[in-house]
């Protein structure tokens, strides 16, 4: 990589700076263990992940649209039959993902340290602006970025928008992250770089069942091996 | 007001560029009446602003939060007894809210054209991006402005941030706005300059009870009347 015409790395939030599809995980596990007398877990599972993606254009991604989704899909799942008390529960998991402690992916403070003392990092997430403002706060890993920028998809026409506001070109802007599907194609696609540090558990909506192959990609196990090239 | 100096205007976005304030009402009196057989309308008015309250730290603002608190609100309210059928007639209503049609503020383009010919304008309000990015393109307003600024809140601490981040001193950042709570104090606090125009509906949280005088503010009961200092 041409590291001279690096003008900023952008950094990904969820499942790259912190834990945060396992808590996801977590709640889905908790809402079919409660309607568990309604639906077998597999089809419930199934029946949630409909109804996220059916509220998706009009809700956007992050906690709250979860919550909603939940309560939502506990309705649809017991044709109306679900007590007040479980939707009770359903509110009160989606409080405490918001509210949750940050829990920083191993290596990634250092790597932080070391880039940010040659390039310009920033955020570059999508979902929930106060919820990820909250969640760099709590990190103690803002004081290493720019700043962050939320966007409400990772579509490649939201990477131009970004990179026009970071005032550069594409080919100066690098993308760290943990989905193939928004993280590195559409930087790939619009001349960017960008690299793929795999987290163990990835959500089916960001899942993509082929091989990246490019000049501006490249893969790694840990987080730290980005210094290699950085 | 010394408009050599001025070099970018924000503009606040719910009720100053379109109507919002007024849906949220119309949903607070469905609310209300949905659940006429638990509480008078003035106090369940008063019932569903508390819950706002205790989740706004926790939830932010914008139309997702106001759905799950409106769930949640009629849980208490009816001590667990309000029925499924309400509550997904709440989940549709926070959807209709989404999805509702931008009704754009009277004269608000004509200003916008005039002033986006001689200043850089942004759009700076709080609430949920994804939902703020959409009302912007459904208005057709999306073209008068350089990006649009979504913070989490607007306290001077998000100003000061939002000032930096368009690289200008305070004393050349313009804000027009509805609030003077939200849009006006905050802005004349870090030293920069600001216009307000009401809207008749104010939300509640956003009342302030004395008048504000200062040097670099001005208050219009019209947009168009800003063309005459801008």
């Amino acid at each position: 990589m041409n590291q001279s015409i690096i003008k900023t790395i952008a950094f990904d939030a969820d499942d790259t700076l912190w834990i945060n599809e396992t808590f996801f995980r977590d709640a889905e596990d908790q809402f079919c263990a409660l309607l568990e007398d309604y639906l077998p877990y597999e089809e419930c599972h199934k029946r949630l992940f409909e109804m996220e993606m059916r509220n998706l254009p009009l809700y956007g991604y992050g906690i709250k649209p979860f919550g909603l989704s939940l309560i939502e899909a506990s309705i649809e799942i017991t044709d109306g039959e679900v007590s007040i008390e479980i939707i009770q529960e359903l509110i009160a998991m989606a409080k405490a993902m918001l509210d949750a402690p940050v829990q920083l992916m191993e290596g990634i403070e250092g790597v932080l340290d070391t880039l940010s003392q040659k390039y310009r990092l920033v955020v570059a997430t999508k979902g929930d602006l106060l919820d990820q403002e909250r969640k760099l706060e709590k990190s103690g890993l803002a004081k290493y970025f720019h700043h962050i920028e939320v966007m409400s998809d990772k579509q490649p026409k939201n990477y131009m928008k970004l990179v026009n506001h970071l005032d550069i070109a594409p080919e100066s802007f690098f993308m760290v992250g943990n989905s193939l599907k928004s993280d590195i194609l559409p930087v790939l696609e619009i001349g960017g770089n960008a690299i793929h540090i795999p987290f163990h558990t990835t959500w089916v909506h960001e899942q993509i069942d082929y091989e990246v192959v490019h000049d501006n990609f490249q893969a790694f196990e840990k987080v730290d091996d980005i210094l290699n090239v950085l």
